[in-house]
């Protein structure tokens, strides 16, 4: 790809943006319908920015990085046919994408947040297209930003995303439910950051199945009833009842 | 505390040891039931160690490093009145040492796992004794280790436990769901580790309530329903109908 322009600035295209530049590639151009987000953006990277559709420039591949919602209304806004257009996300096909040009999916698979480093060539892409050539093309591009590249269709693609729902997502409201569980006690977040981080480090060497611990993976009924008596809210009872009792299932094969 | 026995050789143990060790307290002696355990542990330490109670030395401080359901047992094997005795667990309150020794609790809030490095200075210990000397003895031998000790009663270190359970127990069980999803795609389980370290690492500077995304945090009901159609097991469903409705509700403060 000899050119490509960034749709969005939130913080898939901060981090998009950031990881091409460093690997060469030329973003020739930011669009963001707020301006200053654009600005923000386009300054910090030096690149073109704007929020006029009419100054939007041609360029080899547009990459739509919004949230799922505003995909489809941006897709109008490209005018050349002659070029290929993807979006980011993990759970639209590429039907969404509304225009005569050519159509993909570039996917980074990971939890954005601005202005934290991260290590872009750790960070699964996963690339689709209506065409070979084109699929190609996103594949080496993915490529020399990432190690770990995969070419998927839309349903493996919806499968990934919702792994990643559970890995990261729910992930984060059992931290949550950890914390409102903390204060009660009167206790700060701080004590549970260094087990959340040990607890994930653990899994980059071993397997979730051989790494889980606790009274659910041991059957200790009584604990898990002792715990079930101190947990105040109804919803975590339930919660913590499900969870248990699904840990309790993997184990026992059935 | 100017000496120290260590009952139990498993993972608390091995790391209890290690930890006071690195900090020059004096660890005389390693007793487990099963031999070659406490050898293990012992010659790794350089440590005397034995499996036979009419062995076990004199000591200020008894620290029974094992699971639940062995400490009461293993309480009884302390011959000695005038000294004191602890377990490491977070849900066992002193009155199940049954001896006529004193009592107390050093409790590491932490998931352990052998011949792994851990910052042990990091390591949040909370420490619990039936009289104020002892707490304070306990307290002063933790603060060696670590820099964030706690003096907690028993009902506090219940919730501390439990608050562990959501999020490094469960956390672990979300993973290994994350991962049988990500098999329905051929994908190994690779794809998901920078996510889930960087997840983790995203609530060592924020807190759970600000680093919250996904469909759930945003209220995208049709996101939602396509992944409740693309989970096949009715276990996963309705978990993952029961978080997403926990995580929803959250942000709408009822």
């Amino acid at each position: 790809m000899r050119s490509v322009v960034i749709i969005g600035a939130g913080n898939v295209a901060f981090h998009l943006t950031r990881a091409l530049i460093q690997n060469t590639v030329n973003v020739r151009q930011i669009f963001n319908r707020t301006l200053y987000k654009a600005q923000e953006l386009g300054e910090a990277n030096n690149i073109k920015y704007t929020d006029k559709i009419s100054e939007l420039e041609k360029a080899d591949l547009y990459i739509i990085a919004a949230s799922d919602s505003a995909v489809e209304e941006l897709s109008h806004y490209i005018p050349f046919d002659d070029t290929l257009v993807v979006h980011t996300s993990g759970s639209l096909s590429t039907s969404v994408l509304k225009g005569d040009y050519r159509k993909g999916v570039f996917y980074p698979f990971q939890t954005f947040t601005k202005r934290k480093n991260l290590r872009y060539e750790e960070v699964p892409f996963f690339v689709e297209a209506e065409n070979k050539d084109d699929e190609e093309a996103l594949f080496k591009l993915a490529d020399k930003i990432s190690n770990e590249v995969y070419r998927v269709d839309s349903e493996k693609r919806l499968k990934v995303h919702l792994s990643g729902i559970w890995a990261s997502n729910f992930v984060n409201h059992m931290y949550q439910i950890a914390q409102t569980i903390c204060k009660e006690a009167d206790l700060p977040f701080d004590v549970l950051r260094p087990l959340i981080e040990e607890t994930a480090k653990k899994v980059q060497d071993l397997e979730p199945f051989d790494a889980q611990t606790g009274p659910a993976r041991r059957g200790d009924e009584l604990i898990i009833n002792k715990h079930l008596e101190v947990l105040k809210d109804s919803r975590h009872q339930q919660l913590y009842r499900l969870i248990s009792d699904s840990i309790l299932r993997t184990y026992r094969n059935d």
